[in-house]
Order: structure tokens, then sequence, then C-alpha cells
């Protein structure tokens, strides 16, 4: 075999490889996608909310102390603006409200009200069940295997990052 | 054991399963969403573009025929309203054009210019060394496991949606 063909034949087998993780990839969006869909359909059909206000809503929950918004924007992944947008609304609806910091007006943080907290129990209970049942139409082990491999993948790639 | 004892011990293990699809749940999102906004943020670094427009140009790469607007909205799984602004967007770029049908004026089809073409394949070169990077971190195997668990989960969900 030639030096230009040994070259041919890995450069074909990298885009093999090439071709069998951007596969890869697009099933596991494009599975997330299918079921984020479903569930945004669903709290829009049943609760008559978005996503957006439901994973806003979730991170309040989890940090009953409050949150600032800077933090929930890192949290949630989006732009600043659209978090704003979206308390804003919740605030309206009398879910979330703003509260100052003693000693440091500027520091506002965001927490559920009562009634918040009550609305979000309810829809985060129907949503475990939908979960739920989609998840578990795979046995015990390959959730579990799922996991890992996930876990996996998310920690190489984070640590691609800090390179 | 009384029942009341059973009923609650088996509303526990319930529990427990919600909690564990749950956290796999979160974990497919985020692992997704960690490597979309990656996409995206290089995108936007390396060829000022946006994962939007990066999409909707694979779409049409794959259908050199041209495709329906609904047609792409549905290969999409976003709104039509978007679909038309991102298109417009492309088609004043000179990457994209509508082009109508000889005896139907209305349907229109979607496809790459010759400049889409080129400007798109040099982006979608790049774009598969960054996700060959991050997947490639997997063995072979656990890359064939993760393709098989996703394609479960993915037709499970599907025909239970059909249901």
């Amino acid at each position: 075999m030639t030096s230009h063909e040994a070259s041919d034949l890995s450069s074909y087998e990298e885009h093999v490889l090439e071709q069998d993780t951007l596969r890869l990839w697009l099933r596991l969006l494009s599975c997330t996608t299918l079921i984020e869909n479903q569930v945004s359909s669903r709290l829009r059909g049943e609760f008559e909310t978005t996503l957006p206000r439901f994973d806003l809503m979730a991170q309040l929950a989890r940090s009953p102390e409050g949150i600032s918004m800077s933090e929930l924007s890192q949290r949630l992944m989006v732009s600043g603006g659209n978090i704003t947008g979206i308390t804003d609304n919740l605030e309206r609806d009398g879910l979330v409200e703003r509260t100052t910091l003693p000693g440091d007006r500027r520091a506002k943080l965001v927490h559920l009200t009562p009634k918040g907290r009550i609305v979000f129990d309810q829809m985060a209970k129907v949503h475990a069940t939908w979960i739920k049942n989609w998840m578990g139409q795979l046995t015990e082990l390959e959730q579990h295997q799922l996991y890992l491999l996930l876990g996996k993948l998310k920690r190489h790639v984070s640590a691609s990052l800090e390179e």
C-alpha cells in the first residue's frame, strides 16, 4: 500500500466516524426535542402555561430562599432579557415576587409566592407522571445505563470547554 | 403488614421511581442543552451565524430538490413565523431562494443557492469535527449503546403519542 492509499483509507475512516457521531448527536437532539415539545404542548393544554414559565418556577421551587436574576439566567441558560420578561409576567399573575435585601436595595431576590408554590406543586406532580410514563418504557437497567452514558458525555463536554 | 402500610410502601416506591426518571430526563435535557449552546456560540463566533439559520440550511442541503415552507416547519419543529423570518433573512444574504412551481404559483419551494451550498458545506465540515470531538470521548461501544437506548426511548415516546 502506498502512503497515498493509506491516507485515503484513514480519511475515509475519519469520515465514517464523523457520520456516526453526527447521527448520534442528531438522535440525542431529536429525542430531547420530541419530549420537550410534548411537555410544552401539555403544559399549555392542561395548565395554560409555557415551558419557560414552568422551568423558571422549577428553579425557584428548588431555592425557597430566593434567587437573584443573574443566577436565574445562568441556571436557565437563556438570555437575561427573556428571564426578566417571564418574571414580570409571573409577578403580574401573583405567582412570584421580587424582594429587596435589607441593606442592599439593588440586590433583588425572586421567589415563589405561597400561591405560586401551590400552583407549581400541582403542575410538577402531573409533569412527573408524564416523564415517568415515557422514561419508564425503558427497563430499570436501560435507564441506569442511559443515565451513566449521558453523565460521562456531559462531563467530557464540560471538561473540553475548560481546556 | 396492614393494607395501609402496603399502600404507603407502594406510593413511596412510586415516588422514588418518579424521582429517578425525572433525574434521567433532566440529565438528557442538560446534556443536549450544553452541546446545543456550545454549537450555537461557536457558529456565532466562527461563522457569524445562528443555530436556527444553520439548522434550516442543513434541511435544505439534504433536499436539493427544494422544500415547501410547511414541510420546513415540520422538520424543524418550530413555528411557521420563525421559519419565514429566517428564510427571508437567508434569502436577503443570497444563501437561499424561493422558486415557484410551474403551473402552481402558490406552491413555493425553498432551496439553497450555489453560494448557500458552498457556505453551508464549509460550516457543516467544521460542525462535524466539533461533534466528533465531543461524542468521540465515549468509546465506540458506549456510542453504540447510547444510540440504541435513545432510539428505543424515541420510538416509545412517539408510539405513546399515537395512542
